[in-house]
């Protein structure tokens, strides 16, 4: 995407203090991608990035699945995850279900990641992401660190968005100038993930890096709060990963320092959470297959029941055909929400989809079908569910479901 | 289907004491089925089933949606369930989210219904499957009725099967002969059901007719025992609808009584298990699009992690589109339960497909991966998962994800 594109959706707004820049990474950092063969296409699959900063800090966030993938597994337990000073990452596969042998394979990458960059191996993170249950090719993995290592730059975010990409169609990343009372400071972020998007703590792969000067506790505030309002509220598929991965990384090399309850906090947290949002609807968007994306948002009930709700629309397959379809189908959303409130009958449930009211107090309100119709054909389809009672509201960002997610996913492996 | 073809699951046998017959009901039933215009394709819609048994006793189990259909609601609250007499039900129109006329329209049906079976109008069950939130077209159902009433006969199963279709691309039903250590009774049952299948308490549709004479709580027990057993556990995609409905109806016309706690209880318990077990693999190799069945078993753990596991692998549609492709993708059977088993890390996970391990305490076990792939090709396909520890086991049976379904549900209402 190049500068003005990349605040697509109708539902984020670049704050003021933003302007989109056409790419490049914050002052410190380098990054490249590579092919290095672990794909059979022959495309890229492995990135580098690398802080030059002594006193880069850093905060993560991972998947909660049971089944965690080496990578991640290594990561969350041998790095000092609030000064991570490089990341390798690779696509083409997850090096998950690979048992001690995968875990062995990570902490090599880790360590020929930590020679190449210069730095500790408790400050490089490993991720990956492809394939489930087939051992790593480390040769390939070795080479394409040896590779990456010599084509690092500051414009290398381009190529590592690349690099990090499987069924992706497109790669999703911007780089960002954010306006501050305390001067002026660089956020970019890499981002992949088309498929198996349902997350918990975070979404694939998403690595942020800026040049203001951070405390260890300001990132993992800041990371925290937005990773929960962008990729813990989006669905492709309902399935969660093995490999999830979120990174922020702060170099300090603008100078401008971010000091907690600040104006400076406030504005540099808003410029993230619009990033996080977009990067997040850009991963829906991109859904496998996906035409359109549609946003489910719940008030009402409380917090367990809006949560139940949205979630069961979002990853309805009948709501998901529906959308995929442009076609108004309300019952669908009545009959997602009946499932995820069982015993609740009969429920006061009131819907509307893009602004017109289809159901009042349970049963269908007079509305214009041919309008409607017209409506749910957009590229983003906004629909809004009351639940009775008062307190509670939460959203979902979800992708259709057509044809070529089957396509996609019943021949992925083989 | 004919004689001799209706258990056609290698999973389940037919037991010893049954006998498949083509067709018809068993003593005291006469059902019909017409078109009665509420599909515009003018396809059967509307079917009756009528006991001429005054002694009629029946069981009902119904979807626990908070989003109850009108008959649902109706059915529930009006009817004596344990002695029931007879069922109106329709296909092309759910009746749901139709809020009071809705409850007005079932329960005219439920009078119309009444009259011409000539009994009292709690003993006349209502039931619907289609479009959800639409009026219900009551000139076409009491036309319907009225047309059904002329045409009840013993054989009348056939067309009654044919009449609560939807998306169904065959019909479903069986009849059959058991015999009892006390005489020979009949057992016969329709039922309709393709997409929006996962169900809590029963399944879409499913009605079921003997001649033994069954107490109210004997009907009672069985028809909880064995809907647990069938379509409890099955899924096409994970939606609970909000009109399943089955009813169990004995008219006792044989003459031959099941005592409980006797060889005849058990014998009998057993031939309804096996045909609701059968039918509901049948409405899961109907599933909308379906090419193959899968069935998951998952033991260890305790009841709620093998629930949770099962589930989450059957409504995985990433464990499906490979199902579909015939693509032996062990890797998101792993990935599917590690999202079921939040933070259990690492999990020493076995999964076999059709008898072949590929996984072993959580990594990738040494197998054939041809064999595998002639494996999973088949019509019907098992994945048996083991999770540390011992104590519960269970199992679901589940559809394949593929363009047909998609091409389904994108269009159904339009």
């Amino acid at each position: 995407m190049s500068s003005g594109e990349f605040f697509s959706s109708r539902w984020i707004d670049r704050p003021a203090q933003v302007t989109e820049l056409a790419g490049g990474l914050p002052l410190g950092f380098r990054a490249a991608g590579v092919a290095c063969g672990i794909k059979p296409s022959g495309n890229p699959d492995l990135g580098m990035i690398v802080s030059s900063a002594a006193e880069t800090t850093s905060a993560a966030r991972f998947t909660r699945s049971g089944v965690l993938a080496a990578p991640v597994l290594m990561t969350m337990e041998r790095c000092r995850l609030d000064g991570l000073r490089a990341v390798v990452a690779n696509s083409g596969n997850a090096n998950a279900a690979t048992g001690g042998r995968g875990l062995d394979d990570a902490a090599k990458t880790q360590g020929s990641g930590a020679i190449v960059a210069g730095v500790r191996e408790d400050a490089v993170a490993v991720a990956s992401t492809g394939v489930i249950g087939v051992p790593m090719p480390m040769e390939s993995i070795t080479r394409g660190i040896a590779a990456a290592s010599g084509e690092l730059s500051a414009e290398g975010d381009v190529a590592f968005a690349e690099a990090i990409r499987t069924t992706d169609a497109f790669a999703k990343r911007a780089t960002l100038e954010v306006t501050l009372p305390s001067g002026t400071v660089r956020l970019s972020a890499q981002a992949k993930g088309a498929g198996m998007i349902s997350p918990g703590f975070a979404t694939l792969l998403c690595f942020v890096q800026t040049d203001a000067a951070l405390s260890p506790q300001t990132c993992d505030l800041l990371l925290g709060v937005t990773v929960k309002r962008s990729f813990e509220r989006i669905s492709v598929d309902g399935q969660l990963s093995t490999n999830d991965t979120v990174i922020l990384q702060s170099s300090g090399e603008s100078g401008v320092r971010v000091e907690p309850e600040t104006e400076d906090e406030l504005r540099f947290g808003e410029a993230l959470d619009a990033l996080l949002r977009q990067l997040a609807i850009s991963i829906v968007r991109d859904g496998e297959g996906a035409r359109r994306v549609g946003r489910v948002v719940v008030s009402g009930g409380d917090a367990a029941a809006v949560e139940a709700a949205a979630r069961a629309v979002a990853n309805s397959p009948l709501v998901k055909t529906a959308l995929h379809g442009g076609d108004p189908n309300w019952g669908r959303i009545a009959q997602a929400v009946g499932m995820a409130l069982p015993g609740t009958a009969p429920l006061s449930l009131d819907v509307a989809i893009e602004g017109m009211q289809v159901c009042a107090r349970g049963a269908r309100a007079p509305h214009d079908g041919e309008a409607l119709s017209q409506l749910v054909a957009r590229d983003e389809v906004e629909y809004v569910i009351g639940l009775p009672g008062e307190g509670a509201e939460t959203e979902v960002f979800f992708s259709d479901l057509g044809h070529d997610y089957v396509s996609i996913n019943a021949e992925y492996t083989t």
